[in-house]
């Protein structure tokens, strides 16, 4: 049963069907379609559309068919081209004639998009929770690893020492911005469209601020034809999962480059590592490689959903169903990586000691530059005086703490015997102390901030 | 002269230092460096590392390397690899080694980006203001076309009368979306990452709050590490960007299909449209058409922003500074898009009567099946028997108000004398009256509402 | 049971499985990768790794597992991560621990890309099918509307008047540089990694060009590290569907704009159309709709591919897991949209009428300006010439053949009343007769060089 | 002077003509331009359209055009709004009337097309060259360092010894490849659009195929609303540089790893690396991480002229003006970084020892396992008896060859003192000797290969 059949004079081509059918993804949103179909039931009641038993049973009817899908007992017919479809042929078929009644004054443009918000809405909520969890996994790593020192790289290069809880808290700052985001795309996405019809609006009167009430929904979309049309907030999400997977990528390459052999800085638990099936020894970090590979999966999904978007004259389109699969790809790939990506930090082996030997004195050279500075050498030249000093070092392949001071002080009287206190790691790394350096000190104060702002985040309060 | 130069055994390659150099597009960004410096000179007076005098002459050179760039009487040198190597080699020169001392706890790193935000907080402040101007362009067509009713269309089919103000103020909130995203875009990057260093933080105690105050930032960027890497606030651009292409696009794609001679409802002013090198009696929509291809330039700047992000190890890499180009022609495009939009807007010249014409009685088929559901028809029952009645009158060639009662009644009896009433363009568009409809009362609310709004958004008070 | 686990001293995290696990969609691969294995099981044969009777019964045991599969008997263990453990699982209980000596000198690297070329391979011999049967209908289509005349467009305003098989026949030319990319990607896809083994080649003596030869491979790969990691093959598939796509829609944007009721020009079959839950009149032309909204999902596949691929170490990385469901989904699409642009062309209803009333004189000012290059005026004045005529007809209101000669000859004294002659939309037409011009003779050679071009393609002589 | 301006009855708003305005960029196809102008007057003499002595003074002009442009001679107009006007202005100026019969038959449509693709095939030409410079370095390069073993990796673990060359020859085929791709990207550009006019084809007898063999295109576009439109080959470039992006990120990534001091497997030459302002003892691969970070930007392009391509309707929508800038910023980009990456190579120095003791007897588990299977053990088995002894050497904390022989006998009684001998990274490189192995000998049968096909490509042969 085609809902729009009776005019056509022909069957549709059943490759046709097949091409239009969206069925199979939008099953997942029969429990958002279904309430809101009540919710407009009981509007249509309000209005004086549906007598007060009508909507009774019309919403009796819908709590079957919730039943029914949420045991599995549903039967589809392959003539279902879409679960709003298939909601309401079974409801017709629970209640009889009245179910006809349910669709008055309504379109499936703003039913259809009422519903994706309303999952989109509860998909964001646990989202947030797994966010959260992420977050939780790094302040408690790094509020235990306070006392590591890792070198720190730029261009992967040793560039200065940090406190390896520094490194990681760094993330920390980065996904509490994807929660921001998150908040945001919530609150776009809490608009309601209902009782835009099919792109004119509502004639029967219906209060559609109740309804958003009904609904749960924070506001009212205030135009009927960019309430059907508009998925920005189907954009608003694959985006924020873009950035999202810019700080995943980046986590999962440095641990991954971490793994090596020739690094060893640390080791991914084998519950988050997988073998090779020609050699045994093998401890692969397949889930950050994965992690890191889904970027791209999420990345297309954004491009491809503004190229889809891109030109379509106003209001309602079919290209427009092409929106949910990458929706709900992009929900899925995120809401699994999520507590992945907690469990591999959570059980992340750390290894002090291989850190310990891979730092190298050439990463205090700033450190050096500061102490001429001290002397009242200008910065520009006291960095190319070091810059010499870390030459000299390297053609008699020595250590800087290793070079006599006579050679330093070929190259700037101004270096003395206390240089070589300088060159010491822990006090480099305890100098920048200063908000958001990497001195202990700095990294507590980051640490408490977090624990405060996820107390916020865990009660709700943002 | 390459400041990091000293401990270098060849000279770079020519085709390298071309290949690295960004001056060609980060010249643009003096004003903003210049101002960091200013600011970094007095955070380094305040923490006592540079002497207030020491500060006061580097200031004053910066002003005098400021005030060449902006007359032109700058002269940039081949080594010169972009500006901020430009106006310290030129601050050192006018200053003498005291401008050596200005880059003392600083690093490119962080000096960059925080040139990089203030410059893109300036960029958005603008952004706004023609924002607004478009947001106001459309208000005011709205509130002037009010009494004009056009064919709604869904799948480029006409579906319902709407009016044309209606379809008009849709974009509004398309854009009202874009200006709460837009200030969400500057609220992130106001956070400064000064005095970060080259990743770990600041060993001189340099004060990054009394920095921020100074510069205008909002808050402090937490962690060294994520400070020097973070470029989401580029991205938030660039998909905020991408949003509003959306947007555009729409718009332009629904005039240009409307500028046909075929449709003829409006025509762009010539000041918008030109003519053709062969075909001298064409009026081409070419900046409609250009705003509509400019999409895809911007979604490209969006897939490539993130494919370079992608899998980047933490802190500074050299891949970051392909942030800026896509960043500057996505600020560039945007700002000449949004006047000409406007000007298109105000200038559209809309032909009601070629509007008028083309309504057909087939769009208020709906119309009919409610009149048959105030008959207590369920609507899907009514919904098919006018489809009946649709193809009725198909096939005898008529409208639906020239056809007879009699066939009316031959499909339901239901129908009677009344019906005729209901097929009334006005009258279908009056009817949806409820929130966010088409009726003419519907839509001076919205124009109310969007008034008060935009008057907010004028006063700065969002 | 995981092939790779002993050596695990934790259980893998149950998300983690589901991560990681790829049996969901490499399924379809199952033909393959059975085929692949024989083959392999036949060269460890020939290399003297397994003797004939070992090679005969695992040869066996493969094709009950294959048998078992087609029929749909074989039954999936939760521990089947991907169809080649499966496979490689069943046939160990089969045939007993011969079936542990498969995989001898292989590895998953070089089986897993072997068995997605031989299906890449089959696919892509589908597809060229359903390319030419979409080229047929093009060109049978074209050549039964010989004598339609239709206004041609620029910037979707009216420019000269052309055949509607010409119109028709560009697509034909699109859809034959795509067959011309599909065989170079075909060509490309048939070159053999097996023998590769997990990156460093094969130390078994494995003859590859005798695999080669017999898994139907046109080359060997040449180099083992680029064998395992190679997946140009995938990206150039998703390129070629994305330019395919770029025609697909530019020929449903033609038809959807043609198919509104204010051009009229077409009209799509039911069997293509769908209509409207709320509004009984409509015919969406949904299919192309779809086929539009499409190119999205492969332009995003595309770009999706190409950053996971950005970056990656040489070899094999678990990232390269992602290559296969943007590759399977692509073709999918493809596969179906084919077909469906086929029935489309092939059932389109054309409406000589309609386009003959909206040709509009205005289209015949090249002709005009031509008329007057022939009366010795340069093209660039007559050019502008003619734009006067234009404007005088349109500010009297009248078409170009109701002008009077008088006006005419005001402009420009070189026009005579054989003028009038030139305005005449046949004529204009058949006058561009040069190769791939409009004129109808010019059309006729088009289409014969396409049978001729679409009977080698059927004959597989290209 | 706009050329088609005479209708219109208000000037170009200034915005509006520096958004249309395309002179900035396409200023570059200045020569292109004028070549395919002067075959133009070639064909419209030849077709009886100018007279002889007309083409001479046109041509004569176009000449005196071009020196003036190749010598920076020529003075642009604010009115110039593209390359095509600006030469058609500056010939009139020179020739008088006569030059304004040089458009005569042609529009800008097909003129543009023709320019940028005679423009891309001297790109090409050049492209190429570079391309092969870069294959010639590595055969070099791989050839000099022939004895060189290392760690091979998959996952970024060690897994199998391979030779550093076999390992840089990998790069060789891909880039073949690339060679092949950009071969066939040629040929589909070397097709003539000039002729079509605006859309609808020439009216004027002129001779394409003639114009064709006068500009040297391979053959005629046949139906000229293709001609106008097509711009498959600009995309076919820039996915062409989309997956040379691929390559040489991958190449660049890997050698950034090497580059780090924890692996030290190669150093980046100074002339390919920069310093640090802050850090003056970093070595920064800064060449390597913009190829990498490059990628973004060409895929980007490749996404963004997709979309922009995306649902314009057929022959010229003034969107197509977008194709442009992308593809120019591609070859340039590519342009610099072929000879870039040659150099790299060319310079690279390659560590012998720190390559030697990075590798781990583990690497030799596969030949370990495969001493089993020669003893009959089935590969399954085998495979994860030795995941035992790896994981045995690991709790001893010793290497594969330090275990005792009884340690190995308690695991599997096959064990025999010579499995010593497998132990060996030298011998297990030497046993990879099938076709495509790292063994020395089948390295050397590659770059044979790979010297045969360079000379090819460099004869023109291909």
């Amino acid at each position: 049963m085609k809902l729009w059949g009776t005019r056509f004079t022909k069957t549709t081509d059943s490759l046709v069907h097949q091409f239009n059918a969206s069925l199979s993804f939008d099953v997942r949103l029969y429990d958002e379609d279904i309430r809101g179909s009540m919710a407009w039931a009981r509007g249509l009641s309000r209005a004086g559309v549906l007598t007060q038993d009508e909507a009774r049973e019309i919403i009796a009817g819908l709590e079957a068919v919730l039943s029914e899908l949420a045991t599995d007992a549903f039967v589809f017919d392959p003539a279902d081209e879409d679960i709003h479809t298939a909601v309401e042929r079974r409801l017709t078929e629970l209640v009889g004639p009245v179910g006809g009644k349910l669709h008055t004054g309504r379109s499936r443009n703003d039913q259809v998009t009422t519903a994706l918000r309303l999952y989109l809405l509860r998909e964001i909520a646990s989202l947030r929770g797994s966010l959260v969890q992420l977050q939780v996994a790094i302040v408690d790593k790094a509020a235990a690893h306070l006392d590591i020192i890792m070198p720190g790289y730029t261009h992967l290069q040793q560039a200065q020492p940090v406190l390896f809880g520094h490194w990681l808290m760094s993330f920390f700052w980065r996904f509490q911005r994807d929660w921001d985001r998150l908040a945001e795309a919530a609150r776009r996405t809490s608009a309601l469209p209902l009782g835009a019809g099919a792109l004119a609006g509502n004639p029967l009167g219906v209060d559609r601020h109740a309804l958003a009430v009904d609904l749960g929904f924070a506001t009212v979309m205030e135009n009927s034809v960019d309430a059907v049309c508009d998925r920005d907030y189907v954009v608003d999400l694959i985006a924020w999962a873009s950035l999202l997977q810019m700080h995943l990528s980046s986590l999962a390459e440095d641990i991954i480059i971490w793994s090596s052999s020739e690094f060893g800085f640390v080791q991914v638990d084998d519950a988050y590592a997988t073998g090779s099936s020609l050699m045994p020894q093998k401890r692969n970090p397949d889930s950050l490689e994965l992690i890191r590979g889904k970027s791209g999966r999420i990345v297309g999904h954004l491009a491809g959903t503004l190229t889809t978007l891109k030109g379509l004259p106003s209001t309602y389109n079919k290209d427009l169903q092409e929106d949910k699969e990458a929706l709900f790809d992009t929900l899925d790939t995120v809401a699994l990586e999520l507590p992945i990506a907690a469990g591999v930090i959570r059980t992340l082996k750390v290894d002090r000691a291989r850190m310990a030997a891979a730092l190298d004195d050439s990463m205090l050279a700033t450190d050096l530059a500061d102490y001429l500075v001290r002397r009242k050498v200008p910065f520009r030249q006291s960095h190319r005086l070091v810059g010499r000093v870390v030459r000299r070092a390297e053609e008699l392949q020595v250590q800087l703490r290793e070079l006599d001071l006579a050679e330093y002080q070929a190259i700037h009287p101004g270096f003395a015997q206390d240089l070589y206190a300088v060159l010491d790691f822990q006090r480099s790394v305890e100098s920048r102390d200063a908000r958001g350096g990497t001195a202990a000190a700095a990294v507590r104060i980051q640490i408490e901030q977090a624990r405060m702002i996820l107390e916020d985040s865990m009660s709700g309060a943002v």
